[in-house]
């Protein structure tokens, strides 16, 4: 049977990237206990096609990123992957997104009852002729208390949920925790959200939050500035968006922030060609 | 060419519902200012397949609901669709869902200001046998503010966007504006929304909601109530969503009230045969 | 502190459904290969709230379904679930739904190679004064490929993914595996989806597809007569929705069959009631 | 009341964008035949926010771009969009992003047979110290059908609904139809889906399919060719993605060009950073 992907391509067009989007998985994350943890992950991977070259052969990418279901996946084993889908494509570049929902444990404040947060992470991983670079993600749920409705009003102040999303890039042979990371980004909200409130628990969120107001910029300042206080960080992208309660529109800020004098980073975020628009 | 979908069909399996899903179009809607409004419409359009015939010509169906295309649909512009639905394909019966953003100006509560909020609305209509009946519906963002948390702590209280949707059933030769179901919702929250608010505005709505505290089981209990004041409403459906500010996951209530003695309303509703799953 | 929604109510509206929404909790299903497999769950618990009291306590709902936190799932753990909810809620009523993406392996047809495919798949269940119900559901993706189309074409015939969605109640004491219904779900299919194919298998799902033509009419008819031949089935609902190829729209077909004499299954399906609208 | 947004910031972290998302608004589109067409406008503004200011006053841009509600909207209004958002926040840039649904008629390729096809749209635009840029986006959806499937099989072929997707940049005092984007994108699919097709047409756009067989490297390849031969063109992004009716995974491909020796466009898509993620 002919090898149609194979072809010479006579266009002169080079695509950036071709590739699987949207591939569920099952893989296993380490944690900072040790343990591991079983997570569902949503799979994109690609590679640069040349001008000359017809296509990708898009199921050996399937291929390749299912002898990662069921074993840990972390930044190295990206590399792993990422050097085994340039060998067999023969590409210069290969780029993955892995997504999944990772789980922390959460105590309430003052009853300590104990359930389970949820959080979407990602891992990003890029590997060319300038060598490998791996980025981090976490979507941190939190509560946001409005520092202008506090001022204004005689009692109560609005608040919401609100998202802060975090993405890092660190050196090549540092490593960063999710844990440690989306701690971080929880200690910036006016007040973190918890699974379990029992009454004292509520009370103590409530005030907590009242006490601690904050707009989305404050908290993405805030956010900024504890990543760069952990070590070995060369650049964070971060950013968070609040369902105002009492809008039917979101607010949100945004922050980019190189902190190593060269980082090699690619200008175009990973996770963006990949998911949502060109 | 031969006419597969009229063949005769020997499986013995009658098919409820067999249409098309998820087709946009414009349309209007008649404000109760007198004006129309352009919006675009998701619509659904059904019929029963009796156990003898093969299938239904969906082409048919996108023909008839695409005469609607650019000119003003109600409760009686879908009876006559639903009418030449039935006529066209043979069937005994006809649904069709349409559900469209609509936009009403809302001023803020002290400077008056306006804007224009977005509500998602829905019409619904099912022509058989026993007639026609229609159902109007709408989802209404709000502020709800939690009762408890007010009560527990010495300043403040949790509070959050949600969402209350009602559907209603009306008699035949009854009619109820959008506008009138909308207002009758938004009155029941802690506090509504607003497209724009400056500060005198913030610091009022921000003390009404926390004046009026509600659980979302307070929201639909007075839903309900509002809707049974409306006169002509044979049935309503009301449920009331809030995304917690202080959790990662919503709390939730509904009820469906029945008003007048016997009601021909399916017992199924159509929204939901069209959607989410089976 | 007060309880406030333990307090009575006076508006005379009692409340069907009462609960939390989308709370994600990591949980084990056991497979018919008798491991357990780890899943991200989606749930739902809810309870009726009688006319005279204010609401539920809703904290008591995380901490009952915390509970079953990285244990092993199924119709028996969830009626516990249920039993227990009952009980902390003093309510007459018990519902829960817990939706959970499920993997199997599936080996490409001719080339053997193997991957995993992804179903959403979903547990309802429901305790009341009438005893204890319990619903299984799956969503499979699938092939078809239209049977008008081949017929009238010289070459070709469209042909699209589409999602075959089937739940079933079956009798108490019966126990049906997710493996198993989802396995006659895709041998309705013009072809079942594969994760991995080399050239040997396109060719043979290109072929199998096209000599297997199918409506969604079709499809949900096939598929009803197989669920009717897993014993024990008391009632199933099916649908197909197919992303047509050829339109910006899709088609689709369902059917509800009762199979046993007298089920007890409430008319409304749980699953409606806890996700998209009233 | 205390102005506490224009407070001074100590924290030496700038914010590259602060501002409101996700709010609907009724607009007005000029059509290339002259009429308006009301849209359904999700908006977003944001402004570059100093290190050394606390925040924005968000209720000004949600007044700046009401005033646009219900008017027409093109790369000229929405520079003075901009102009007015700069001057009322004293900002050095200002960046909006508006998204909605669009119409065009389409007819069927024999019968001729009228309806309209949605099209998702985006207008951007960013004003800063360097002047203006607009960039012109739309997602198409088109059939492909696999070259490999119809070369390895007897009889038949894969094919699919995919989505084609450009956002095209172009010199300041030049204009483009979406009229004309769309069609020079629905040009290099297998074949262009239709929202109404008899049985002489199915026939049409079965076999044209088949004839025309593309890979999205193809059809991304294809599309960027075609905005070459656009004049005034500086720069675009095309994106290709397809739900493979063979897997339940997604294959891409994408591509970016620049055509004009030194386009000012900034690194960062002006979307990307609205929506999905940082």
């Amino acid at each position: 049977m002919e090898d149609i992907q194979s072809r010479s391509d006579r266009r002169d067009v080079p695509l950036e990237r071709v590739g699987i989007a949207r591939l569920a998985l099952p893989m296993m994350i380490l944690e900072k206990s040790e343990a591991y943890q079983h997570v569902v992950a949503e799979c994109s991977l690609m590679v640069e096609v040349p001008a000359d070259v017809r296509g990708a052969h898009l199921s050996r990418f399937v291929e390749v990123v299912t002898e990662w279901a069921n074993r840990p996946v972390s930044s190295s084993e990206l590399r792993s992957l990422l050097e085994e889908t340039r060998r067999r494509s023969g590409s210069v570049s290969a780029e993955a997104e892995i997504r999944f929902t990772y789980f922390l444990p959460r105590s309430a404040p003052v009853s300590g009852m104990s359930g389970f947060l949820d959080y979407m992470c990602e891992f990003h991983g890029r590997l060319d002729g300038e060598g490998y670079e791996f980025i981090l993600g976490a979507e941190v749920p939190i509560t946001t208390l409005c520092p202008c409705s506090r001022a204004i009003s005689e009692v109560g102040a609005h608040n919401q949920r609100a998202t802060l999303e975090a993405k890092v890039c660190y050196a090549d042979g540092a490593f960063i925790w999710l844990e440690d990371l989306i701690a971080s980004l929880e200690a910036q909200a006016s007040c973190p959200v918890f699974p379990i409130l029992k009454r004292a628990d509520e009370k103590y969120v409530t005030e907590t939050a009242y006490e601690n107001a904050k707009f989305v910029e404050d908290v993405v300042r805030d956010a900024v500035l504890s990543i760069e206080r952990m070590s070995d960080v060369v650049w964070c992208a971060v950013r968070c968006e609040s369902v105002e309660s009492i809008h039917n529109h979101n607010a949100f800020a945004s922050a980019e922030r190189v902190f190593a004098p060269s980082p090699r980073r690619a200008d175009v975020p990973l996770a963006n060609a990949v998911r949502g628009s060109v």
